[in-house]
Order: C-alpha cells, then structure tokens, then sequence
C-alpha cells in the first residue's frame, strides 16, 4: 500500500503555538480530516479536499481516513493540541488494529503539537513544575468509579492534575463529584485554575482554590488545574497571580 | 521594573519542532539564558549575548537571568522540551518568590514547547492516548520513597507512565528499582519503550515489555515510557510496531 497518513496536532489554538513541522505536513496533504471547527484553523489550500466531521466521530473519522490514505492519497488527520493527548492518534491505532492487516503496511506518521495542558501550564507559570498526571474526566470510554480512584490515587501521592473534558452538556455533574472527591483527600487551600481557550480570541483564565472551586467556571473548552499541597501561588500588586509547583518536595525549594 | 524576561521550552531538538512563538522570543532577546547545550540550538544572532552555564546550576541560572532582565534587559531563558516540564519556568518562580519584591513587577512570561513526552509519544504511535502521569525519576530533590509510591500508585490505578531523569552517572540505580517495583503491580507483558534524544540526529528508540525491560537500556537522555495493562503493540512485518493506548478502559476498542 503506498497511501500516507499524517495525524497532526495543531496546538492550542494561535499560529504561531503550531509546530513547522505541523504546518508543513498539513500543506503537503491532499486530503484533510478532522472534527470542523479544527479543520477551520488549518490554512485553505488550492486543490486540497477537506472532509469535515461531527466531534463524536472518533472511530468513523479515523476507518475514512484510513480508507482513504489506503487509495494511495496523502492523508492528514487533524486534533487540537497534541494528537497523541485524548486526540485522533489512539483513534486512529485502534482502527488500523482491529481492520484490514493491509493496513499495517502504510505509512503513519504522528506530528506531536504543543497540548492544551502544556499551554494552560505555561500561561499560568508552572503549575507542572513537579510530578504530574493527566485525566480526563469523561465517562464516556470508562467506568466514572475509575475516573475517581485514578483522580484520588493521583492526588493522594502528590500529583499535580490536568484535568480534560471536565463537563459537557451530557455530563454536567461529573466535575463537582470529582472536585468533592479531590477535597476529602487535598487541603482546601490547594491552587486551582480554569483555563480555557488558551492562545485563542476568547482565552479566560480564573485562578481559585479547591475549597473555592465551582463547576460554573468550567465548559467544555476548559482545562482544569488542580495544585498540590506544595503548589504556590505569587501574589503580585494589581496583577493577575502566577501559579508554579516548586521542584522540591517536602522542603522549601532553595 | 522595565526588564523582560521569557522562558522558552525549545521543544525536543528537531528545529521543525520548535513553535514560531519560540523563535521570535529567541529572536527578540538582547540575552540568552541556559544550560550550553540547549543555547546551541539557538541560530546565533549579532549583537545578541548568550550566558551558557552547567546543567546543575538551575537555581543559580534562575537568579542571574531575574537580575539581568532587573536592569532592563530582555532576557530569554531557554529549557530543551517545554520549560514547564522539569525545565527551567518553576526554577525562576521559586527564585522570584523568595527574592526582591520587585522582581513581582517584571514581566515574565512563558513560552510552550513540544515536550520529550509529546515527541516520544508520537514517535512510538500513541502510548498516552488515555491517562497518563508525567514523573522524575530523580531523588536530588524529593525523596526516594516517594518517587516509588508515585510509581506504584499510578501504576495500580492503570495510568501510562512517562518517566524523566531515568538515571546518570551520580543515579545508576534508581532506574532498576523502579522497574522492579512496577513489576510488582504490573504483568510483565505490558509494552515499554525507551525512547532517547527524539528527533535528534543521534535519536534510538527501543521497544520491550515490563519483563525484559533493563537499566542498560537507558542513559541520562532518555525518556522511559511504561504502558498500562490495556496498551497495545501493533506488530508490523519487517518494520517497528506501533503502540497505542485506547481510549476505552475495560473494554475492546470499538
């Protein structure tokens, strides 16, 4: 098979937080495939064929990409931020897995980008100055009792958490049982933030505190934050605080 | 306070791999901050000051980049990977929070990279394509217990393991260790990569399982990333496998 599939991560929203190699793996497709409202980040091109898809299309959207790169077209699949991060790259793996063994011989390639929690991170300070985990708060790939002993287990031992897809129209509750779950094993004081759209036009960062955190302040597009007993946050006269996580545990950093 | 100080991640080495937003604040600083090898990566600018220093004298590195923007200078620290990743963004903040109060009055900012975590992830298909937790496995900082039960407690609960600092010279041991308390919760069958200098010219990568994974495998450069129960190889005729995480837990993939 002589068909070529690129999954690329298209960062977290400005230009210039996409990596060259993603721009130019993008130019060189002649077919893009992605969830709409990514695809329309990714420069038009003169006789390049866009297929955009409804969001919840994971698996469809990676068997027509894979379809359609197996015809011997230069495919891109595209994720907001990392694809490799809760994006198309594992959708696309598990369809290539369970289908055609022909498929194994085409040529995949995974161009990482810049994640959502490297970008919230980075605008709040370095809140991953430390350990760190990365959860997803959907329920819809596994059970919602693993999403709390993970988030539990997590905290308990330290971890700073970033925590995607914190609540949808379809799971409203699930960030408030998380965020009580978080509060019966960390001290209320633990710095928590709301990053959302970061890098984009309608960016909106809240900084609070465990024991202060509402599920109001979370959407859909917003990456939660959740410190450590040792995250600090740096007070600064008439300006927004920065939120960092010092690299020593159990002493004060040096 | 006029000065200016940015905290660049470089991304993994690749120069496709660092963001445009990288290279302007490269670019537009009058002095460049960093560890020798990373200012190398740095295209060299007229006029432009560079102050390379050792690996290890992170919180040394932290102030006099903090002093020199004090006097007005725009100062660029850099950091391999994103700086918010064991790099140099949480060294500057905690030098900022114990230092002059005025230091609150600069303007510091930091720039996301591509992480070795990202760059390794896609390199080897899709290894955190669900949970996952970000660890050092160096004890300069925090103690050796701890870094075992952070091991042992992400690993129970079925997270994917990405694990920085694996060993040097001063920590040979530690990376054997580790392994031997994770095959104490893990089946020895579960899918382990150590993925070293990713997208540098002198970039190896190696796939094993939990059972014959060895501390030779590794050295200072090198990112060891440990799958879950679920994580899958994709065997390919004559070419490396591919491995993904799915995104469902406790189930096939659909």
């Amino acid at each position: 098979m002589s068909g070529r599939l690129v999954i690329v991560g298209l960062g977290p929203g400005a230009d210039d937080l996409r990596c060259p190699r993603a721009s130019a793996a993008l130019a060189a497709a002649t077919d893009l495939v992605g969830y709409g409202p990514y695809l329309a980040r990714v420069p038009v091109r003169t006789g390049q064929c866009r297929h955009g898809s409804d969001n919840r299309e994971e698996a469809d959207r990676a068997r027509f990409a894979i379809e359609l790169a197996a015809t011997g077209r230069a495919v891109a699949v595209v994720s907001a931020g990392d694809a490799g991060v809760f994006g198309m790259a594992a959708a696309v793996f598990e369809v290539i897995e369970q289908g055609d063994p022909r498929w194994r011989a085409l040529d995949v390639v995974v161009h990482p980008g810049v994640s959502a929690v490297l970008a919230a991170a980075a605008r709040l300070g370095a809140p991953f100055g430390n350990d760190f985990c990365v959860l997803s708060l959907s329920d819809n790939l596994k059970p919602w009792g693993l999403v709390l002993e993970r988030l539990e287990a997590a905290a308990r031992v330290g971890l700073a958490l970033a925590l995607y897809n914190p609540l949808s129209k379809a799971r409203p509750w699930q960030l408030g049982e998380a965020l009580e779950r978080l509060r019966a094993v960390l001290p209320g004081a633990v710095p928590v933030a709301f990053a959302r759209a970061i890098s984009r036009p309608d960016e909106q960062v809240a900084i609070t505190t465990l024991a202060e955190a509402r599920t109001e302040q979370a959407d859909m597009r917003t990456l939660v934050v959740v410190g450590t007993a040792e995250t600090r946050v740096i007070a600064r006269p008439g300006r927004e605080p920065w939120i960092y996580t010092p690299r020593s545990v159990g002493r004060r950093p040096a």
